[in-house]
């Protein structure tokens, strides 16, 4: 069973000011909770249905001491952020920006994403998880982008924000301190299979629909586009990122 | 204005039974309705907000014969399938499958996407925009997949909807008489960066949590891999589509 102030508590993540405040975020279903359970990040509390209790336990070693509650399918619909709720919500610990030294962040072989003033939580989480499959160094996002642990992009990361390197910070900044190509996706730049892609790098994709900000197109050292062969005006942003990590990785860069 | 049987007649058209009846679906938001205006479809009414009506009229060339009415936000809201529905709402008459002779549909140089039992509208939405922008020759949807008129699909399209060919049926049944090269998207195929693409030809992607169905692994000529280069399981559906779409295209076939 779960209080109701608990159940508020909750609730309460689901609102950036909360997680920030409690440094805390929610984790929903068998399948993302399971690889919470098997990540580095830290548990604050699990609330379970009594029937999946048992499998959850046997899936993985749990921490000593954490709060672990039955609850009812009734208290588990009033907590989650999701329409159809799946047995299972954990609390994790919000991580720590992941900032690294500069000779690690700017590593030969890496390639980072940067996200310029990215809005839709699920555009945001299926970066996350293309950046995983690829194999990206991780994933930049302006101060003004959707905020990483906002439960919709949890939730569409299918367990990759678990595992990228995510750092939200002032994109003009990182890319003077940076001083490495920034391959920036626009609709007039060069062809993307002519484009070379050189390490460390970043590759720039821009807002869902104004795309990216002209402040940032000077610090754009080469403006890639994915050629049209139709006549659909654009890509989506997600769409997009896919395309060009998939070429940048077929390069061998 | 619009009386109250109109505002319900049009929310029954959210509905695929309702659509199917009548023949209709709907259309929303300026930029959707301006491509709608510019295409081959026939307009069945307009609704647009009073002071959206000029622009409207400005912008393309209507029908004489159309119902055109002017809507308070409230009525829009109403007959809306969007949560902030924006000004205007068209509906249009649903078109005939774009069955074509077999020489047409499998001519050279067509590479056709063929998606099996596809469940979530904003995936196939986004699936018939990449078709659009990789110049694909057209969707095919398996009948058990969600319909290409549903209002969420026409929306997630971007209006390339109104210009890709698409067709609903039988996939088993095509395979067999298409008689060409299907490249299916697989976990355990070639790499895509290694494979030959050859048209005619049809690129089959599955659905989104089982992939593609056991009876229609038989009929893959070419099972296809996008490469992984970290930890996701998993790729999006529509990631994969635009991935394999760009290679497809970038190796010119």
């Amino acid at each position: 069973m779960a209080s109701k102030s608990e159940i508020s508590f909750i609730k309460s993540l689901h609102q950036k000011k909360y997680r920030e405040q409690h440094g805390l975020f929610i984790v929903e279903g068998t399948k993302m909770v399971n690889e919470l359970l098997t990540s580095g990040f830290s548990l604050y509390a699990i609330y379970a249905l009594e029937t999946y209790l048992p499998s959850l336990q046997i899936s993985a070693k749990l921490p000593e001491n954490i709060k672990i509650a039955a609850v009812t399918e009734s208290e588990l619909h009033k907590m989650s952020a999701q329409r159809s709720p799946n047995k299972v919500l954990a609390v994790a610990y919000l991580p720590q920006d992941a900032v690294e030294d500069d000779s690690e962040q700017w590593r030969p072989g890496a390639m980072w994403m940067a996200l310029d003033k990215l809005q839709d939580p699920g555009n945001m989480g299926t970066i996350i998880r293309i950046a995983d499959w690829f194999g990206m160094a991780g994933v930049i996002a302006s101060e003004d982008s959707v905020e990483f642990f906002n439960p919709k992009v949890v939730q569409a990361s299918m367990g990759s924000i678990f595992r990228v390197k995510l750092q939200q910070r002032d994109l003009v900044q990182t890319f003077r301190e940076a001083d490495v190509p920034v391959y920036g996706a626009l609709l007039n730049g060069e062809s993307l299979y002519e484009t070379g892609f050189r390490t460390p790098g970043i590759l720039l994709l821009g807002n869902e629909s104004q795309g990216i900000t002209p402040q940032l197109k000077p610090y754009i050292t080469h403006p890639v586009t994915i050629p049209a062969f139709g006549r659909a005006e654009s890509l989506n942003v997600a769409t997009a990122a896919a395309v060009i990590c998939s070429e940048i990785r077929r390069k061998g860069s």
